[in-house]
């Protein structure tokens, strides 16, 4: 692998992550994938799912809210695997409660997970971006991102949070020729989550009326091969039958 | 006080929250101030500042991001003062840092002074307003609660996130007889923090080009007192001069 | 009426523009209400009833729309009247047509009307604040200013295109100490229009949950009168039951 | 040219227009390109230069602010070119005046050439594409369409209300699968425009930090391409060391 480039991607578990894993390792590049220890048989199929393909993965289970871990991390993937090219930040924490019924615990878990993580993996990938000049950052938004509501003051707080360190991080690495982009995605994806909630998946899926993970994964690596002269910093993707 | 509404600052060490205090005290409040126990001396001294105009003060040391210390403050205030009629978060933590330089210790402090004590006061105080079906909830904002930029990841963030909550909350508390707003403060104070990096505090002062504290407070009054047909979530506030 | 201030409300034939002129009437200046020609016999009984509540006022019919009549009327003001002190624009034109259906006349028209003679009040008038460095400029919003929407292609345009008025102005305006705002008024306001397409206004109204005209208006004197270290360029206004 | 598809490219004089309706000729698709009439031959060198690689454009001189031209023109291209399958919008109009010194032929110019054009073209073309359930359209933004700002009364405003359009459409139109995009271009692109203004765009293309209309042209492609369970409805775009 010494020749090769890696991709981080954090928040590997659900669909949409494991579809960026892959579109990236399609590119040529190691995609390294992380998601919690427990889930570490489920994150190594991914790898190896990828493997088959003939493309090249790793799987590193770790905790991406604990700041030694993330830094050891890195570390170890520009020492053993290859220089980061692109990282991705995916992790998701949609939990909803009524204001009252919003415990402390609850509302800071989700910023740990949904935007504290992202900051780590940012910080620890910008050093080694800005040492190169170069390398791309990609930090998954929904709509939440940018509008707060009723029941959703733990998961809105820690997305605009995010977002607010994705405008501040490409603002402050544009100009060292790192790419810093974020993404709302806007609707239903077809993911276990959503397949467990909607029991009309199936008919959404037939109309192209949910996000497929493939086309938003497709999205990520557009957003990676853009020229430098006309970078997009956010961009948003939703089903065309969405309502909004 | 047996038969006085109370009013409760979370923030009172700097000149604006001294002034929203004092102004809430003026409409016949008795204002509860709190900053941390460190500073329990100067709070001390606003609360008799505000009783030598002949009005009512309590200082109330606490730690704000402490959820046991947040739940004991409020029921304390409900029980021996008087019912909640108003309550601000005016906790400001603006600190300036390269993404490569910002710790995870003082990104997370920021958040958690600026964002998770907000968390927890409005989740305190909602839940006795709720049981009245009255009550005015004010948040203090910054231009970086709408706009990431280089070296604000941490503060931009964090306020960002405060933003998502006042407008969570707006949603759910409104129908409820509960008007919750969030200001943008887009410009420099007349406060002890100013005065010390800008030396030119006085003629900005003399041409009215620095936001007057009192100026501030009076627009919170102001929101408080707005007729509930027409309620205003977001109020913005600069200087006549202010580039923006 | 020498020595007394003026104050100019075009679109003065709904509630809320009536509402308006009253009010800063009711601030002791001559209210100078605007609406086109074939209205005069109305906006006579307008101006008549705040005159006879013993305030000034005086109807001025013209069309808004009209460069000439736009420049010849407020040059009448600044002559006959007194030196305007506060502008508000006010014209509504709320039409819904799915895009194919809107016509050309139609997109063209609510433009002219909600937003080209906003753009000449608001050029004549600054004018003369210049000369002076003193007066305030408002210009009524909506939901539709911030968010276009199905069927509102023509009247979202117009209202997206005031905003920028506003927005534009208030750059440059401000450091020359002219307060420009623009309110965003999201809900149905408590007006003749209203009354003939809701059928339960009266249990709204008892409610608080239709936006007063006098509430709105009590706004838009608050905003003249802020003082200008803290200046507000955008205000939103909802009832407390509206949903967002 | 019976069985092709057509694309039509409003504003097609400057670079960037030109790239956009050579980038979509090479995809396959018969470039119509227009711009008005007294740019006639100019508008015949490009069209002839796209024929020149081996695609297909046709030269339609047209007054885009003209319904009737435009009525015309859209029915002409569906009988005798091609069934739309792309419609850009691209005039822009970008003047710069102190509100004082706007003249209100000036402000209604700017007006119909850069928004009623563009809803003439989304109107004529939307209908067609309507009928097939297909197509895409896309209006070209700028910073001002989100920001007024001093000087940019006329300019800001047309570009909002463009903006309104463009979002109005999307809502209408995505569910009947007619993609309508926006963009937001931010930043100097290498126009003759340019090159006239800043004497030093040799030096800012070899850095790329200027925009290049191929790489514009580029993102306006992959907005078409598209697949639709993960639409973009709005993309920034900026090089990479513009301060923003």
């Amino acid at each position: 692998m010494a020749d090769k480039k890696s991709c981080l991607i954090i928040g590997a578990g659900d669909d949409t992550g494991s579809a960026i894993a892959r579109a990236f390792a399609r590119e040529g590049m190691v995609s390294c994938v992380v998601r919690r220890d427990r889930h570490a048989a489920a994150l190594e199929e991914l790898a190896q799912s990828i493997r088959d393909e003939g493309h090249e993965a790793v799987a590193m289970p770790a905790d991406a809210r604990d700041e030694d871990e993330m830094v050891a991390l890195v570390d170890r993937i520009e020492k053993e695997i290859g220089p980061l090219e692109v990282a991705v930040f995916n992790i998701g924490a949609n939990v909803s409660f009524p204001i009252a019924d919003t415990t402390a615990r609850v509302y800071r878990k989700v910023w740990e997970m949904a935007c504290f993580a992202g900051f780590l993996m940012g910080r620890e990938v910008a050093k080694r971006m800005m040492e190169r000049e170069r390398g791309t950052i990609i930090f998954t938004g929904a709509t939440a991102s940018v509008r707060g509501r009723e029941t959703l003051s733990a998961f809105s707080g820690a997305k605009h949070a995010l977002r607010a360190l994705a405008q501040s991080m490409a603002r402050e690495l544009g100009p060292k020729n790192i790419h810093v982009a974020h993404t709302i995605i806007d609707g239903a994806i077809d993911s276990n989550f959503i397949r467990e909630m909607y029991p009309n998946v199936d008919q959404m899926r037939d109309e192209d009326a949910i996000l497929n993970p493939d086309h938003i994964a497709q999205n990520y690596v557009m957003l990676h091969k853009q020229p430098r002269t006309a970078w997009t910093h956010e961009l948003d993707m939703r089903p065309w039958k969405e309502t909004w």
